[in-house]
C-alpha cells in the first residue's frame, strides 16, 4: 500500500479518519494480526532488550502534523515488536498467563469501536445488561449461588480493594463512608501466607494500613490452617483488636494452593466476619464439573473473585468480583451527584454505584464473544487438557534425578527446581535455580516467571495457555535440562565441585 | 458468508480459534464497524428502550457448545445494537462525551491482539516504554513542566482517588502505609462547590469519610473563592482538623468552570498542602496554544489529571495523572512479593508500584495512533472548532428570547434552559426543562444531559465530539426549539397558561 497522508480535512481538524481509509487499515492489521497468531510461536518469547531501548527508537516529542497511518503501522514492526514480551507465545509460562482468544480481540475491536461509556444504564442500557447477563452465565459455569451479583474491574488486585471495602463497610458501628475511620479501633483482615499482595495493597489504600494484614500460617503444602486462624481471632480479640474480614485463596499465586474454605467459612460465620474468596485464577478450573471442589465452600462465602483474563481466554482488563452482599458494595462506593442522576433510579443497575471507576467501557463484549465461540464445555476442555499438561510435567520433574517438585499440583501450575545430585547447599541451590530460569529465558524459547517457597527460589511453569499443548510442555523441559546442563558444565559441576 | 461452526479441533479443547477463521471474521468486522463509522448519524442516538428489554433477549444460561461466530455477529445487530447509547453518535452532547477516533480503534485492536500485561518493565519492555513516552508527548503538549511524572489509569476519578491516597501518605507524622489511619486526627481536603464526585469517592475509600471533604464556596461562575479556601483552612486548623489537600478544577463537571489555580496554589504551598488539580476534561483545551491559560498555575500543583479519553478522542479507558512526586505515589502504593521481583529493579520504571491495578493491558497504543495520525495541530484545530461552535450555540441561546445561557462557556460546554417569556416559576421551569430534555432525547436524533446550577435545571450541551460539525449544532438547536414549542402547546403555554 502507498503511504497515504492525513486528508486534508482531518488535517485541518475536522472529523475522524475517513471511514473508506479506516476499511483499508483495519483490513491490513487484522491480516497483520491473523499472521502474528499463526506464528507468534517463531517470536522470542522474551525480547533481548534493555531498559530504555525502545524508548531510544520514539521521538521525544508528538508529531506537529498528522502522520500517514501507514508510519505508524510501519513503526509497530520497527518499535513496538522488537520490545514485546509475547504473552500470546505458545511457551509463554509466566506470572499467570493471560491468553486472550481470537474472539476476545473480535469482542474487544468492537468494544472499541462502539465506544460507550457503561457507568449508568442509561449511558449505555446495552452494555450494562449484556454485563449482567455474561457474569451471570460466568457464576453459573463456576457453580456459584444465584444470589451472587457480579462486577466487572479491571483487575483481581481492585476486585479485591473493593471487596474489603465493603467489609470494613459493614463493620458495625463505624459507618466508614460517612465518618472515616478516625475513632475506629485497629480493625484486622486475615490471610494465609501465601495470601495475595493486593490484599495489603487494599489495605494501605483503604487506610487500614498494613498492620491491619494479619498472615496466618499455612500447612506443608501452602493452605491456610484454619485451627492458626481462629487462634488468630481470639488473640487479636484480646488484644482490643477488631476482626472484620478473612481473604481465603482458591488458586494462590506462588503455588495455586487452595485453602480449605469450607473450615474457614466455619471460622467467619461463627466470627461474624466477611470472607472474601480470591479465586482470580483458581476459579476458572470450576468450569470443568470434576475441579468444581476447588471452590468447595464459596457458596458461603461474601464475596469472591474471578479474572476470566487468567484462565478463560479473555483479553486483560477483566475481573469479575461476585458478592451475596451488594448493598455493602454499594453503600462503601454510590454517590450520585445530579449530573448522573437518571429517570430509572433504582429500576436498573447502575454500575458506578459499586466502585471507584466512573469511565467504564464495554468490556463484556470480549467475554460474550469467548463464551459464546468456545462455549461451556470447550472452555472446560481447554481447563482439563491444561491440567493433564501440568501433571505430566510434574512427572518428568518428579522422575529426574537433578530436579525436584516444590508443591502440589492443585491446578495446572508445577513449582519446581534443579536440584542436581549432590549439591545441598540452600544459597547455591537459590543461585543456581535463578540463574537457570534466567538462561532459559534468555533463549527466547519459553518464557518462566519465579516465586520463593519458604525461602527456596522456585521455578514456575503456569499451563493456562489457550496454545499451549504438548509439543510445547515437551520442549521446555528439555530446554530446562539443556540449560541446566550447560550451567553445570560451565561451573565445571562435572567435576564435581560446585563453584 | 455461510456459517461456520467452531471447528472439530476448537470445540474438542485444543487451541484458539484459527488464524484463517479470525482472518475472515476480522474482515467481516473491520467492514461492519467502516459502515457503523459511517452511518451512525442515521441511527437513534439513544435507544427506545426499558430497563431489562435487551436482557430478555438474551439466554439465561451460557452455551454448552461453540456457537458459529456468525450468529455471535448477527446478534450484535439483533440484540446489542437497538440497546446502545451511540456514544459515536455527532449529535451525541450528554455528560463529557468520549469520541475514539478511528486510529483509536486500530490502536486498540492492536493492543487486544498483543495482550500483554504492563504491569512491570519485564513483562513487557514496550508497553512499559511505549506509556513513558506517549505520557510524556501528551504532557509537552498540555505546557506541563518536565519534572511530571505520568501513570496510566482506568478514568479520572481513579486518577484522583490515587491523587489523593499519595497526599495522604505524605503527610507528616503519619505513616498511613503501615499504620493506616487509626490514630490519625480528622484530615480535610477542600474542593469547590462544583468539584467532582469523584473527590468524595476518593474519601469514602481511603477511609477518611466524607465528612473529610469540605465544599468551598464559588463565585457566580461557579470558580472557588481562594479568599474562602483560606479562611475553611483556618477554621479547620483552629478546630484541630488537619487539611492535607486542595481539589481545584480546570473544567468542572456541571459546567467546566475554571477555578483560579494560581491564587488557590499560593494557598497551598503557604498552607503546605497537597494541589490536585482536575482537569480530566478541561487539561485537553491546552492542546490550543491560544487555550493554554486553562492550566495556568498548574505548574506549581502536585497532581494533575487529564483524561485523553475525554477530549483527545481516545477510547474509554484512558486517564492520566501527572505528579511531580512519584515518590509519594509509590510509597502510597508500592509493594513487590517475590514472585514479581525482577533482574531490572529500581533501573526500569514498573506501572504496578503506582497503583491498585496489578493487572494493566497495553494502553498506550490508543494514545500513540491517535496522537501521530491527527498530530498536535489537527488535535488542537479540532479543540478550536469545537469551541468555535459552543460560542455559536451560546450566541443563538442568547439571543432567543424563550431560552436563556445559565453559566459562562470557558470551553466548549453550553449550560442552558427554555425560559419562556413570563414563566418565572424556579419549580415549573425545573418541571419544563426536565420534560424538554428528556422530549429532545427521546426524538433520537441527539442526546444531552443535564445537571443542576443553584438549584436550577440545567441542560448541558457538550461540544468535544470528534462527528460534531457546524449541521449538527444547528440541528440540536432546531430540535431544541421545535420540543419547546410543542411542550408549551401541550400545556396550552400559548394560551397565557402554565399547567
Amino acid at each position: 500500500m502507498n503511504e497515504k497522508p492525513v486528508p486534508e480535512a482531518a488535517a485541518n481538524g475536522f472529523g475522524d479518519m475517513p471511514a473508506e481509509d479506516f476499511r483499508a487499515y483495519g483490513h491490513q492489521l487484522i491480516d497483520w494480526i491473523a499472521d502474528f497468531l499463526a506464528n507468534v510461536g517463531d517470536l522470542p518469547a522474551f525480547p533481548n532488550v534493555q531498559p530504555g531501548d525502545i524508548r531510544a527508537k520514539l521521538p521525544a516529542s508528538p508529531p506537529d502534523k498528522g502522520e500517514a497511518m501507514e508510519q505508524v503501522l510501519a513503526d509497530v514492526d520497527r518499535i513496538v515488536m522488537p520490545g514485546m514480551a509475547h504473552w500470546n507465545h505458545p511457551r509463554f509460562f509466566g506470572y499467570f498467563t493471560s491468553s486472550g482468544s481470537a474472539p476476545g480481540i473480535l469482542g474487544e475491536l468492537l468494544g472499541a469501536a462502539l465506544n460507550a461509556n457503561n457507568m449508568l444504564w442509561q449511558s449505555c442500557p446495552a452494555a450494562t445488561e449484556l454485563e449482567q447477563v455474561t457474569l451471570d452465565w460466568l457464576r453459573q459455569m463456576i457453580g456459584a449461588p444465584p444470589e451472587f451479583f457480579g462486577v466487572v474491574y479491571d483487575g483481581g488486585s481492585s476486585s479485591t480493594f473493593h471487596a474489603i471495602a465493603a467489609a470494613r463497610e459493614q463493620v458495625a458501628g463505624l459507618n466508614v463512608r460517612e465518618h472515616g475511620l478516625n475513632e475506629a479501633p485497629r480493625l484486622r483482615i486475615y490471610t494465609s501466607e501465601q495470601g495475595h499482595s493486593s490484599i495489603d495493597k487494599a489495605a494501605m489504600a483503604l487506610g487500614l494500613g498494613m498492620e491491619s494484614v494479619r498472615r496466618v500460617e499455612a500447612d506443608d503444602e501452602y493452605r491456610m490452617i484454619p485451627q492458626a486462624l481462629a487462634g488468630a481471632i481470639v488473640e487479636d480479640r484480646r488484644a482490643g483488636v477488631l476482626p472484620f474480614c478473612v481473604v481465603a485463596t482458591a488458586g494462590s499465586t506462588s503455588c495455586t494452593s487452595i485453602d480449605p474454605i469450607p473450615a474457614i467459612a466455619d471460622v467467619c460465620e461463627r466470627e461474624g466476619l466477611w470472607l472474601h474468596v480470591d479465586a482470580a485464577h483458581g476459579g476458572a478450573a470450576a468450569v470443568a464439573p470434576e475441579m468444581r471442589h476447588v471452590l468447595d465452600g464459596c457458596d458461603r462465602a461474601d464475596s469472591i473473585v474471578v479474572n476470566p483474563h487468567k484462565w478463560l481466554f479473555v483479553q486483560m482488563g477483566l475481573s469479575v468480583l461476585y458478592t451475596r452482599k451488594p448493598d455493602a458494595l454499594r453503600r462503601a462506593f454510590s454517590l450520585t451527584p445530579e449530573y448522573l442522576r437518571t429517570a430509572q433510579g433504582d429500576e436498573a443497575v447502575n454500575f458506578m454505584d459499586y466502585g471507584i471507576p466512573l469511565g467504564r467501557n464495554f468490556r463484556a463484549l470480549k467475554l460474550w464473544f469467548t463464551l459464546r465461540y468456545f462455549g461451556v464445555e470447550g472452555i472446560a476442555a481447554r481447563i482439563r487438557e491444561h491440567i493433564r499438561l501440568a501433571r505430566r510435567f510434574a512427572e518428568q520433574v518428579d522422575a529426574h534425578p537433578d530436579f525436584e517438585r516444590l508443591a502440589p499440583v492443585p491446578l495446572s501450575t508445577v513449582c519446581f527446581r534443579a536440584h542436581p545430585r549432590g549439591l545441598n547447599d540452600e544459597d547455591a541451590l537459590n543461585d543456581l535455580n535463578e540463574r537457570l530460569m534466567q538462561a532459559i529465558n534468555q533463549t527466547g524459547e519459553a518464557f518462566l516467571s519465579h516465586t520463593k517457597l519458604r525461602g527456596r527460589y522456585t521455578i514456575r511453569l503456569v499451563v493456562s495457555h489457550l496454545r499451549v499443548n504438548e509439543e510445547q510442555i515437551n520442549r521446555v523441559w528439555e530446554i530446562a535440562q539443556e540449560r541446566l546442563l550447560a550451567l553445570m558444565r560451565a561451573e565445571k559441576w562435572l567435576a564435581g565441585k560446585w563453584r
